[in-house]
């Protein structure tokens, strides 16, 4: 081979040479967990991040040692994300809202020399470091403060730590396949895994995600990650939005829908990102607060299926386009991207708002197929179900510390998503396969049932379940959870679904509850609703149902 | 290090793999040679790359070997592309207007295996295919066609090639360094040089290159390369339309205005991009056919800088976005592209269409700087000119068949252009260090001009410069110094040319001057003659020519 052209490797550290370079004065807005709003530019981030990188160095942190943050969305995050992984050493997200046990589980798992974690924090860690022995120093994130210091041992502060550092620190030479950052699966069945990032697999994603046909960001735009910053990088926004230097917006901790109304008004922002659960809180919000969005011109919804009255609801009332995405974090995550073709274009807003529905296309880099259950490849026709599998540049290979790759013997990741495929690539995902519902041998789709159920004007949230039934094994039971105030019985809802959903796959039962257990992705936890009420069809159990 | 992401290769073949997975049934659209309009897709396009790679394969092409093209925009062309790349062999585009002795020169140079040539192109192959040794086997872009068959031994046949080949025939597994095209400089001074094209290249370029900062294509677009596939490689949309799935529309050898104009409006292009020179005739077209361009929402324009009042002609008259692009054969070509930052967005029209005259800002994956002429780094202050230099991901290294690196001892690639950055990051190319004449897009090299003069036994020295045009931007106009005492006229000069260069880059006028101003080292002081001279092509200043 001939060096014909320049091979210089593709690492996180040339993200944030080319943002300082060409964006320094681009704004980054950063609510505070103290409430305060923030105002820097992505300058003075990058310059910050190289302090941190170049004082972790002083300190002792080798290259690819995992630094834990437990931190919601802010300005030093973003500092923390560049200067770890520009460092050479690898960021590694934890979910604050994980249990204790939990926590202490994956920090050991990932083996973290150092944490970063938010002021309220402190108290959780400081009873638990001893359980995490390979932790050598625990970093709050803002100025000192003796309250907390008093409250653990050797607590270093964020703003002292970095002062040490050099804003002229250069990156060191790293190979594009060494990891840059890791995030933990939410383990909803055994341990949670980790799946290791890689620098060269972050910058595919950053630039084949964000394609016009993917995320689509660019130096015009104000971007507001409301997917925190440890679910999936943040669905690679931080990444996305260096490489093209878009001002970003970080929302903190507080993801109601009040706040992020006043904050997109506030900050002009185009594009929002985050799960269903915060558009809905969010559709409250403009409600509430009356607050002119205008400027918002779209937002990604993924993370569980978008509900088709939302995005009515967004389009014909606020002018926003919702976009439906789908990813895990074994995916980095984006996998699909609803977007339309050429031959859509024409389509009346009907026929094209039907086809927003799906789930989305994979950019060029993301290969989907269809298996059954004997491992054999299924016709994309958009009725054949089956397991959806997917091959790219930026999915998961082995997870972190195991043997054993992940993959079919063929190479290819198994999602556990049940989806259809059509000819022209929309996938639409059925359900998960662990939650569809097998009655009497036939699949009904859960996602479904909650759709119908959504679209229910006294309806905030549902959710459908397996429950056990004696003869037909499984059937349907919805779990409704009520708006403030609203009434509507078991009757109306079951209504809802005739003509709608074939008589058979018509839930059984329609069940209603206060407040649905989210996770702490701000999905549904189903395992608890099954634990609640799989067995209320049961005869023998039937008593157990709640009032 | 642990395989904790799947690594795949980025190569050109993952391209065609993706749009005929996805995007089979995307219309691909080709005004051939013969004047008719093919319609087909990507389906059938990447089917038949398939059917050349296997059948080159069979007739013992092997991976790395060169095969050249000397064609225009067709849908075989297209198909060459990713059947000769994918294939693992190197696709080296040649330009048709070349004069006979560079196109020899260029064929040995980068021995070429196999030729694929359009129709007109087989007379001059014939004539020329005795000069070339390493050439096997020429094919000619089409079906079999006795006439021409019987003008060259061994003539085969696009058509019947490619009906030997296998439609399912699978790329074979290469490394993303190996190269995959190859495209030779317009070679000012001394002979053309090769820049050979990587796979990892021109993935990276297409990827970076279509950010919604870039070219910005996407799967609702039918875009149109008016840019020929010999000029860098059509500055990579061949590649781009494949990995978003756009539909294609190829306009064939004609690129005058109003065949242009009708293409436009009959496939309903939205992106077309091209040199400046295309877009005034377009500007006649529209004019001259009245067609109705409303289709047509962006221009992409590069290769000489873009006349103000075109940008404004186009956005008020047909309500076109003209982006001015830079960059060069050793850059893939994309190094700047004009797209505003968030900033400008709310300044008025008047000062927005300031800000698009500069040649633009570097997408991710670019770097720029500016020199003084001792090496010595210069401010980006918008004021300050000094040598652009570029680095990146797909800039080149070493030229083609070279030992020595083309870089500085640091590591960048000089372009030979006078630029100044603005502190946004924003670059205007002031001057061209090496006076190259810029006629309609296509470059002409003073030296190879002054040479041919200074040859005639009457001439002492002489300097070709760029003299202002109406029509081509710039027309070589040749200075000529007479040794003492002899006489020779225009004609006679201007007869020099014939058969030595291509017609159009023999000079439009030739001028006679006592003494040619030299510098200091001895060298021509172009600048002054372009003081003088620069403007006697322009009607309103004919007038001033001297006697
Ligand atoms: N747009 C979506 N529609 C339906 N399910 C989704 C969507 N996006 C993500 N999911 C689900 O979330 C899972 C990934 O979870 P996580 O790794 O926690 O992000 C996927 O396997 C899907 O089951």
């Amino acid at each position: 081979m001939q060096n014909s052209m320049m091979h210089l490797p593709l690492v996180i550290g040339s993200l944030a040479d080319h943002v300082e370079r060409f964006h320094a004065a681009t704004e980054v807005v950063s609510v505070e967990t103290t409430g305060e709003v923030t105002r820097t530019g992505w300058g003075a981030v990058i310059g910050n991040a190289r302090r941190l990188a170049s004082a972790l160095e002083m300190h002792g942190v080798m290259q690819g040692d995992r630094c834990g943050t437990i931190a919601w969305n802010t300005r030093r995050h973003l500092e923390i994300y560049f200067g770890v992984s520009g460092g050479g050493m690898v960021c590694h997200t934890l979910n604050p809202r994980l249990a204790a046990e939990q926590l202490v589980y994956i920090v050991n798992d990932a083996r973290d020399r150092v944490l970063f974690i938010d002021r309220g924090f402190v108290p959780t860690i400081a009873g638990l470091i001893d359980q995490m022995p390979t932790v050598k120093m625990v970093v709050m994130m803002g100025a000192r403060d003796e309250a907390l210091a008093a409250q653990l041992d050797g607590l270093q502060f964020y703003d002292e730590l970095i002062a040490q550092g050099d804003a002229a620190f250069q990156w060191p030479q790293i190979a594009e396949t060494e990891p840059s950052s890791l995030c933990y699966t939410s383990g909803t069945t055994g341990h949670p895994k980790g799946v290791l990032y890689t620098h060269r697999s972050t910058l595919l994603h950053t630039l084949a995600g964000n394609s016009p046909d993917g995320l689509a960001l660019s130096a015009r735009d104000s971007v507001m990650p409301a997917v925190p910053m440890f679910h999936v990088n943040a669905w690679g926004v931080p990444y996305i939005a260096a490489a093209v230097g878009a001002k970003l917006v970080l929302p903190g901790p507080k993801l109601d829908g009040e706040s992020l109304a006043r904050l997109i008004a506030a900050e002009r922002v185009s594009l929002a990102l985050g799960v269903p659960t915060v558009w809905l809180g969010l559709l409250q919000g403009l409600e509430a607060t009356g607050a002119d969005v205008s400027c918002l011109k779209r937002a990604m919804v993924g993370g569980t299926a978008l509900p088709p009255s939302m995005i009515a609801e967004f389009r014909d009332r606020y002018g926003v386009d919702l976009v439906h995405l789908w990813g895990m974090t074994e995916t980095s995550p984006l996998g699909t991207v609803n977007q339309l073709l050429q031959k859509h274009v024409a389509l009346p807003p009907e026929a094209q708002a039907e086809r927003r529905l799906a789930q989305g296309r994979p950019p060029y880099g993301v290969q989907l197929r269809l298996v059954d259950s004997a491992g054999h490849v299924l016709p994309h026709d958009g009725v054949t179900q089956g397991e959806l599998q997917i091959r790219g540049h930026w999915i998961v290979d082995t997870y972190y510390n195991k043997d054993r790759s992940a993959l079919t013997f063929d190479g290819w990741f198994d999602t556990g998503d049940i989806a259809t495929i059509d000819p022209d690539g929309y996938m639409v995902i059925r359900d998960r396969s662990k939650d569809i519902i097998k009655s009497g041998g036939e699949w009904i789709s859960t996602v479904e049932l909650e759709n119908i159920a959504i679209a229910h004007p006294a309806v905030a949230n549902a959710a459908a379940i397996a429950a056990r039934h004696p003869k037909w094994d499984e059937r349907p039971v919805v779990i409704v959870q009520r708006h403030l105030r609203m009434e509507v019985s078991e009757e109306e809802i079951l209504a809802c679904y005739k003509g709608k959903v074939p008589n058979w796959q018509i839930p059984d039962r329609v069940l209603f509850i206060d407040n649905l257990p989210l996770g702490a992705t701000g999905k549904v936890v189903k395992a608890r609703l099954r634990e609640l009420y799989g067995e209320v069809l049961m005869p023998e159990t039937a008593e157990a149902e709640p009032a």
